[in-house]
């Protein structure tokens, strides 16, 4: 079954379309496709006539082209019929946003049982039903949400699939946008009646050129599909990442109601995981932290070499010692090593530091400058730390407040990381007045954190991604 | 020890203005007394002359009147004179900037001990050494860092005292300000020589009527304060939290090399600290959420009656069954539980709700109104629950891109929770155009968070609270 017409369609068409109400689905569908994206949208209503000033169709037979996708957004009862038409018509895919399936009860149940034999039997890759819908920039946004309302992340090299479309379009979506993490295709998999992650695993990982790293939400794999998706998963030359919900006892009995599947154990899921080589992040902001490190690792000039990090030994270099502990104390949370500075070393390390912050400095891990410490000082401490084999990666965080820390902080520490290649992960407050510290920082895709426990969770994200692609033979 | 004089003085004076560097400690602690706050600042400089067009005395002796505080921001080995001489000239409080002390070796150490003794026999009210200053809005603000470079919290009712200034400052100041946790005093301990963690505690516990709440910030006790810092705790009528960095194995490393302190052990702290009823967050934003919905209940006008909040019996509204799963997924690990549904009340609740969604509504636990619930239909369901004797908590989940929620609902949970009296906690994503809804609960005081994490935190916070204010006989 081919994915390729569901995401990347030249034409579209949309059943569902209401006259009195402006918000329904099935109209903010079709108007901001035809208003706002650049795929080709015809409009589908039994009556005709036209809404907005565009004309309707009154079937789909007598649309002027045979669309590649169909969007259904009607009462259930009546989507079968559609799907049925789009059979006979050779429309080889189709989104259902449409809920009434096997979420609610028997009756349901069967109504998905066929839809199934009707897609299985005619070869349509069929999305859903009970989904959000998809969001292809610039091509196509079949999200039923009013694009005044939500937020919608930038063009990028993530494909981002949720079995929630609630989870997709609010968690991700607004967060994906406010640090920056771009999508190649988003997409709501609803009850992944017929279309479902092994598919989907399979389209964007050997498919879709577009995309280089593959996140999951799920509450669950489809029965009988984990160990496919597994293999593939090892298989694939993207970064795969699964994030699960609904694994808790509480979060379990939600997960039923919700989508009817049932999580696997907790433990044997994380071991299998980590032994097909998905990325697993354990948290929401985790998983944000490692797409956003990985996004900018796709970029053809990498900022550093991300293969160094392989155990994990991290020096601290700090302008404030409490923010030193608060960094070494979650270094231990993700099974991070502190390198350990040999006296030599805090020797000659006194002569790289300006007078004033020389006295009251401590040169152990994790080292801290400051609030005495200069740009220069930082400057010349990432430089003689990258020449330290055993270092593998610096974290430095940055706090502009101190006085003698200028606003070119930024653009001088980019600098250096990229002279030297070794990996070094930031943390700056996130303040609009130091935007220009910030901005000359990812100009050189130098990964910028806003919290001290992301930039630790960015050098795990490198560990763990030498580990798998160390074992697929990739860089 | 009297430490009024020291955080609410009428005039300070300032020494270690440098006229080469307007960048140095003493130079910006005064200018920003001097145009910025409100109390009235000296300049103490061995030339006289003037600064910024303002006039500098050669000596303290010469000035017009005797301050109630000095700050001292020069280098370590000229300190103890002015030490001296707030004793011979009866200041009865000073500040001390400067490093150079028991953080730095032998000399320091000696340095220390003879500024103990002095402050001591003269009842002089000493912070710091080595700290970055006290911040008191509107009266002053001798934090030496440019106030254009740091943000400041709002005045409010929380006393903050950091161990590390750079965590008060950065960490804290800018994260109070962006969620507006308002402060009484902040405070910068330091070496925290003479003036410490208990002598603060029973200041603000007991001779400071701004403050209702007291957080530390500490990286372990001085050494056998523990004892009496809970034993004051116990007593206080304000609400104590204590929240410690550098408590796993790197952070103690780090801590030793940067204040001289051993951390306790983790297990035996946590257990003193319940004991003793004193708060414990064990991570930043648990702090801040507890500090937000504390500075709420201050206000004489509560939102709901916070003390119902015993078991952390919860019940979830949502309008995304994933949101409802993340959420599930976490009052387990906050030791909340989910209120069970009876088979009758979900019968109930299918009237409270539009048709529209009533087929594809979730009336267990957690609650999933889905994307076509109305803005009566969560007024309706908080009415509901809020009238279920078990019910002690309701977090509602606020997805406003569901396109029938309009821009009012804000203000109509914000009316129905303020008549119904039962606690609420809401989930809004930070999305500015999301701001009048945000708005219309915080004018009424509903606490509103920006992660599902701090709604569960919040409500945890409620349940932590009741125990504590049952056990000392407040409410």
């Amino acid at each position: 079954m081919d994915l390729t017409k569901l995401f990347k369609p030249e034409t579209i068409a949309v059943a569902g379309i209401s006259r009195s109400n402006p918000l329904s689905p099935g109209r903010v569908i079709f108007i901001k496709n035809v208003f706002e994206m650049d795929v080709f949208c015809y409009g589908i209503h039994p009556e005709g006539g036209e809404i907005e000033g565009i004309k309707l169709y009154k079937r789909l037979d007598q649309l002027p082209k045979i669309p590649d996708s169909l969007v259904v957004a009607i009462p259930a009862k009546y989507t079968l019929d559609y799907v049925q038409q789009c059979a006979d018509l050779h429309i080889p895919s189709c989104t259902i946003i449409s809920g009434g399936f096997a979420e609610v009860g028997k009756e349901g149940r069967e109504r998905q049982e066929k839809l199934i034999k009707i897609a299985t039997d005619n070869d349509i890759a069929v999305l859903g039903p009970n989904c959000l819908g998809v969001y292809t920039p610039p091509l196509m946004d079949t999200i039923f949400m009013p694009t005044e309302r939500i937020t919608r992340p930038p063009k990028g090299t993530v494909a981002l699939i949720s079995q929630s479309g609630g989870v997709l379009v609010d968690q991700f979506f607004h967060k994906f946008k406010q640090i920056n993490i771009g999508v190649s295709t988003a997409v709501s998999i609803g009850n992944r009646a017929v279309v479902d992650e092994v598919m989907l695993l399979d389209y964007f990982s050997n498919k879709d050129p577009d995309t280089y790293n593959i996140a999951f939400y799920l509450e669950g794999f489809k029965e009988n599909k984990s160990r496919e998706f597994l293999q593939l998963a090892k298989k694939s030359e993207d970064m795969v990442l699964t994030y699960f919900g609904g694994l808790s006892d509480k979060g379990k009995q939600a997960t039923m109601s919700h989508t009817a599947s049932i999580s696997g154990n907790d433990e044997i899921l994380s071991a299998a995981l980590k032994q097909y080589l998905v990325m697993h992040p354990r948290k929401e902001m985790e998983l944000l932290t490692s797409l956003k490190l990985l996004e900018i690792l796709t970029h053809r000039k990498k900022p550093f070499d991300p293969m160094i990090v392989k155990e994990g030994n991290v020096v601290i270099l700090s302008l404030s010692g409490g923010h030193g502990v608060i960094c070494a104390d979650l270094l231990d949370d993700y099974k991070l090593n502190a390198v350990e500075i040999t006296d030599d070393e805090q020797q000659q390390m006194i002569d790289l530091v300006n007078p004033t912050a020389r006295n009251i400095a401590t040169f152990s891990n994790p080292i801290d400058l400051t609030g005495s410490a200069q740009d220069k000082d930082i400057e010349n401490f990432i430089e003689y730390l990258s020449k330290i084999d055993r270092v593998e990666c610096i974290i430095v965080l940055i706090l502009p407040y101190t006085p003698s820390i200028s606003f070119q902080v930024g653009r001088r520490i980019a600098n250096v990381v990229s002279r030297e290649k070794k990996p070094t992960v930031c943390f700056i407050p996130y303040i609009e007045k130091y935007g220009s510290i910030i901005e000359s920082l990812e100009l050189s895709n130098i990964p910028v954190f806003h919290s001290i426990e992301e930039a630790v969770q960015a050098v795990s994200t490198l560990k763990i991604r030498t580990r798998i692609n160390t074992l697929k033979g990739q860089k």
